[in-house]
């Protein structure tokens, strides 16, 4: 780990004490977000010291000119990427007019910052001595609705404690705001309109060549000792701000304070002429409730979201603050209410990665989200891939594949690809695999078969498309291979047959047929639509049965384990514990040449397969393979650990099992990859979840029903969590002597414990 | 060929009739150079119209700030760049106050212009009509003078045809420009005095960053009717240019003409305090010659050059055209006179390509400049890679290798390396194996020894190192393998034991392992300083040794070929000639993957080895590596037809040949690749001299003599070529009936023609 200041808390996210350094490290770990739009734990106030701003709305992105230093055809002249959005959250504050400003004051004390996860707000406090020599205590406090997605609220309260003073609050939207990660240093916003209605201010601003419109917009209260001052701002408006002054004098140790709420209102849910209107409404609205009343809902919205969501560590609150962190960023991130929304590696964190979608969603993510959420939140990301596919079909064209094949792009905002390095945006084509198999894990966890007919059945007859037409037949091998790939092994570029790649492609192209033949059987006029729709024809399928069956896997009968790629014995073998630990993390140390030429991997990859598809291979082969790979693993990928983690729990190596769950849960909280500055790693923290509930907790799919071998590490008294497992839920609470199963509603249900049946009735534990 | 204007001759490339669409193309082809600077052809006069400047100072380089996509670890932070240099040329006209601009005029009547390649100078000459009605003939001629190389030299002729007419000449000086090829937009010169000293202009500059100081400067002199016309010009400054107004009442059908002395002075050769001076000293030489003179000199120094480096071809006068191009633009790009120069692979046509200095240098220019020039030129190039030693063993450390290893940079100006794309900058290793392969081809053509203890040796010691470092022993093979590299034919990366790449690096370690006991044997000072020097001792030398003796290469028994990778034979192996025509060039169709998992080779690269190796292999090894490799190879390197002219050639495949010759001989004057507006491929011109020499000439050296297997294609008469070997030149003259050798100075020689030992005596032809 590389910091510690995190107060250990079973709730709370809690830092004590003022240090410049670490501001930025602490704005992504105390950021807010509500599924629609999130917030940098920047502070409100004027902050002069380094600081990373971000402001950022789901959905809103902008296509930034494609920057490299040598072009290869096939890359995207434009790609997507995150957006820091119009400042809503400002507010400059004078003390007998001197700047409120935490790197000038002459002294910072009990400066504390508080993430309360329970019910959803970020919270700090301190007592500041200001240069002018006025002491000024400070609470302020604010969230992001959950009930109106559209909406925050921020209550900034101050009290001089050592004499009486004029305060001056200055509440302001900015539009004039740029990105850190942007490849040209252009402007991404234009700001159309500033404009005050009464006490109401708005900028409309529109970003660049995507015409996003945007109504940020604000309206405050003032209050004295928490009554309300009745008070006429003076008005400022620039060419993107606006800004309303107020003040108020102040006896020595009264409070003043101001309550902002404001927000973001957007064309993707508002006519674009309607924009003032609309966050007119939300705010009529919002001082109709008052903040007290909002806080309240917050509070509210989050038990909601806790009650189902909740795992519960006793005995390690490190591991319980961990976990609660990561279904927390995962919650502020993505909700699942809008099909047009995913979840971005940074979520609402950070910039970097540009565009939001990976392939995390379906491999990672997708497990934490059926079974803590209603099963159409999973189903609305699954949707997200089928609105996406004619731009898959437009990608995999580009790249000279035809007949309606589709290559899913490795990172998108809007269904174009939003990357470019060959190694990866060309060859990195496993990620086809990971959209059907998010079906396929869809389909077998909720039971929600429709979907196939539906609209997955498209994008997996145009997936099957591209893997017959990628692989190729090597007369060499009397096989069918996949040249030129990179797999989920990112320190391997170009490689020959990655057998994770070349499994999952054959896989893709046999579960497709199986799927034609049941939607056959079962769903006539789907299937009369989708072979109309797609010209498929009995011969086209024989051929890709063909490239199924006769795929080339490499194999060392040696070692008796799949081999990662062609040619992977001929590295040199040596265990990641041999090497010097001043050589580590590799990819800051070593040359990409020489990441690629040595034996290490960055992240599960045969591994990977073996843990999407466990069923394919005996625990043996598993064990061989484990104990081949992960020492030469070097997990510097944050998707490593929860694979291991799992698999470990499968062999019974809880000691291991623990290890690696430690490195995911904690990662960001304690910063394992001196990044955190950047942003937090949000879709692993799905995986730590899966570390959990399919490690720790077992829980698989079997024959429909759900089955659990339950384990508990040796650190902890016990551990729950809950399922909602098509529509019922199931509760379960794990100690060191017992494990006890309790099921809601009112059907019974029969699930699998350490490989016996066993039959839940509603409102009645059984325990094992 | 994309472009057929330039007209048929033997001496001169000619261009008739002005067309706008051409400009760009004929900038590039008319350039003229003097090995120390360089000039594109771009109008003296003002051009609106789309154009390309380009003023080029051999040695002068700015380090560009990297720009990539994705960084690695190992990429330069900065880069070393071909530089666009002051304005030299300009001279405005105005004609009763209108601005001659070809863009503008109503109508431009019998343009012609003619690089004279004989006397090495570029005419221009036109009619044109100005947009104010007035007719001109105008006739401009310039040169850059080899004798004073710090010197270039103007005539500008103006005739008002239609009227008598106003003329004002102002020739200036521009400081202000910038480069085409810049990674952020920036200026990379900075203006530091602008001086005029009675009609001297000066104007002296830095390039940030690098500090080379450059003065640049001019006088002119004014004719009407051949005399001079004495006046005073109006003199105008500005903060980065000069320049002098001057103005003629011409009576209709008179001409009036300029000539302007300019050019440039750096601190490379002169006290940076002492540029002015130096620079008056070269004007006060150049007007005490005058114009004709300097013109005269000119015409001399190129017959000199000519007299040694003709190559004459009789009955195709597209080839002579072609091969005399190729000649004289090697010739204009480097003269051999300073060590720290080289041969950018643009020459001074344009800005392409960074740096300037390739292993094209070492692998196709070092034959050309050791036979048509005294050895000092090719010993001069391969001292500028000694001296680059330390450099190329900072690069090599960058990337992990110890012990004084060096990697040679893929691209340089100044040593370090100046390319970023990981499969090249730091796979394209067998760049390191070409530093030798110079090494031991310049002995082996001069018989100069002792430049291997001299300097060589220090550079093979580093190298060796790197190969042995670089290699692995691959258990599974039970050999020494070498991955994750790049090979000649760079549409393939990261591929394993690259079958050239493991040759020429075992055979690297072998003759450094040689030349080791032959500078023992007979250098003992030398052996003991460098033994010092470098710590080596027979242990290391054991290592080396074994990773050579157990050098894997990948063989196929089915074809009796050397693979050029491991696991070629798993692609589809299609021939080039069954590709469908709208697929080519690939490298503009199709997407990187797609390349790279086929099986199309972009140069040679196993036949790259043969040619080196030649005498490592049998003919019928090579007729079936050659009948195995050309048909899949797609020539999209300008450096890929030479090596397979020479080799069909040697399979006595003369249609073959004489169709490799014919592309590369004219790549640029028909415009093959539709790029020549960026400038022109010099080095692969050294390929074609090649072509003629070792291809039909079939010149070799065997046992320090050289030796001939002369054939002569069937569309040609005869042809003609001399060489100088070891300070005795000879002249070859091949027909369709005969080979004539004569030899100039007084000692007798051996050769070899056709196999059999052949005496020549000086002035007495020998006919075979």
């Amino acid at each position: 780990m590389n910091q510690d200041y995190i107060k250990p808390d079973a709730w709370s996210i809690i830092e004590e004490g003022f240090d410049k350094g670490r501001v930025k490290s602490s704005e992504s770990l105390f950021s807010i977000g509500n599924g629609a739009m999130g917030q940098r734990a920047n502070f409100e106030e004027q902050y002069s010291g380094p600081s990373f701003q971000g402001s950022y709305i789901g959905g809103v992105y902008y296509p930034d000119k494609t920057k490299v230093g040598w072009w290869k055809n096939g890359y995207p002249e434009y790609f997507a990427k995150v957006l820091n959005a119009p400042n809503w959250i400002g507010i400059n504050v004078f003390v007998d007019g001197e700047t409120l400003d935490l790197n000038t004051c002459r002294e910072v004390r009990n400066f504390r910052r508080e993430l309360n996860m329970k019910e959803g707000y970020l919270a700090r406090s301190f007592e500041a001595v200001l240069p002018n020599g006025i002491e000024v205590e400070v609470k302020a406090l604010r969230f992001l609705s959950i009930e109106d997605d559209e909406l925050g609220a921020i209550r900034f309260e101050i009290t001089p404690i050592s004499t009486d003073a004029e305060i001056r609050f200055e509440p302001y939207l900015d539009g004039s705001i740029t990105n850190t990660d942007a490849n040209w240093e252009e402007r991404f916003w234009e700001t159309l309109e500033v404009k005050t209605k009464s006490e109401k201010g708005f900028v409309v601003s529109k970003t660049l060549k995507t015409g996003f419109h945007v109504g940020t917009y604000m309206q405050s209260e003032i209050q004295l000792e928490g009554k309300e001052v009745s008070q006429k701002p003076e008005i400022k408006t620039g060419e993107d701000s606006v800004s309303f002054s107020y003040s108020v004098a102040v006896q020595k140790g009264k409070t003043t304070a101001i309550i902002k709420y404001a927000g973001y209102v957007t064309d993707m849910n508002h006519k674009e002429s309607e924009l003032i209107q609309a966050a007119s409404g939300v705010l009529d609205k919002a001082v109709d409730k008052g903040f007290e009343k909002l806080k309240e809902d917050q509070k509210k919205a989050w038990a909601k979201i806790w009650e189902m969501a909740d795992i519960t560590i006793d005995g390690d609150v490190m591991a319980q603050q961990g976990i609660r962190f990561n279904i927390f960023q995962l919650n502020q991130t993505y909700l699942g209410k809008d099909a047009r929304l995913n979840i971005g590696p940074k979520g609402f964190t950070g910039e970097k990665y540009g565009g939001s979608t990976y392939w995390d969603t379906e491999a990672y993510c997708i497990p934490f989200y059926m079974a803590t959420k209603d099963q159409q939140v999973a189903r609305n990301l699954l949707t997200y891939r089928y609105n996406h596919l004619e731009k898959a079909k437009e990608n995999a064209s580009k790249l000279g594949f035809s007949n309606g094949a589709a290559l899913y792009p490795m990172v998108t905002m809007n269904g174009e690809e939003s990357h470019n390095e060959w190694e990866i945006t060309f060859e990195e084509i496993h990620r086809n695999g990971a959209m059907v198999f998010a079906i396929y894990n869809y389909v077998r966890f909720t039971g929600d078969f429709d979907y196939i007919p539906e609209k997955g059945l498209e994008v997996m007859i145009a997936i099957a498309r591209f893997w017959h037409q990628r692989a190729n037949f090597s007369k060499e091998k009397n096989k069918y291979v996949i040249l030129g790939v990179t797999g989920p092994n990112e320190y391997e570029n170009n490689v020959h047959n990655n057998w994770y790649t070349n499994y999952i492609g054959k896989w893709c192209i046999e579960y497709c047929l199986e799927m034609i033949d049941k939607v056959k059987d079962g769903f006539e006029d789907d299937y009369h639509r989708i072979m109309g729709l797609t010209s498929l024809n009995e011969g086209e399928m024989a051929e890709w049965k063909e490239v199924a069956e006769e795929m080339y896997f490499p194999y060392s009968e040696e070692y008796g384990v799949f081999l990662q790629q062609d040619g992977f014995l001929d590295k040199e073998i040596i265990p990641v514990a041999e090497l010097d630990k001043t050589q580590r993390p590799i990819n800051q140390k070593w040359s990409w040449d020489r990441i690629l030429r040595s034996c290490y991997i960055k992240q599960a990859d045969v591994l990977q397969g073996f843990y999407f598809f466990e069923d394919h291979f005996s625990k043996e082969e598993l064990e061989k393979h484990f104990d081949f790979y992960e020492p030469l693993t070097v997990h510097e990928s944050s998707l490593s650990p929860c694979v291991h983690s799992i698999q470990a729990a499968l062999l019974g190596r809880m000691k291991q099992a623990y290890e690696f769950y430690l490195r995911t849960s904690r990662l960001d909280l304690d910063d394992y990859n001196k990044e955190v500055e950047q942003g937090c790693h949000i879709t692993s923290m799905a995986g730590t979840w899966m570390s959990i509930v399919e490690g720790f907790g077992g829980m698989r799919i079997e024959d429909d029903k759900l089955s659990f071998n339950l384990q508990i590490p040796q650190q902890w008294n016990a551990y729950s969590f809950k399922i909602n497992f098509r529509d019922r839920i199931l509760k379960i609470n794990v100690t060191n002597e017992k494990s006890e199963f309790s099921l809601e509603g009112e059907a019974s249900l029969e699930i699998i414990v350490n490989g016996k049946n066993v039959e839940l009735h509603p409102n009645n534990t059984v325990s094992v």
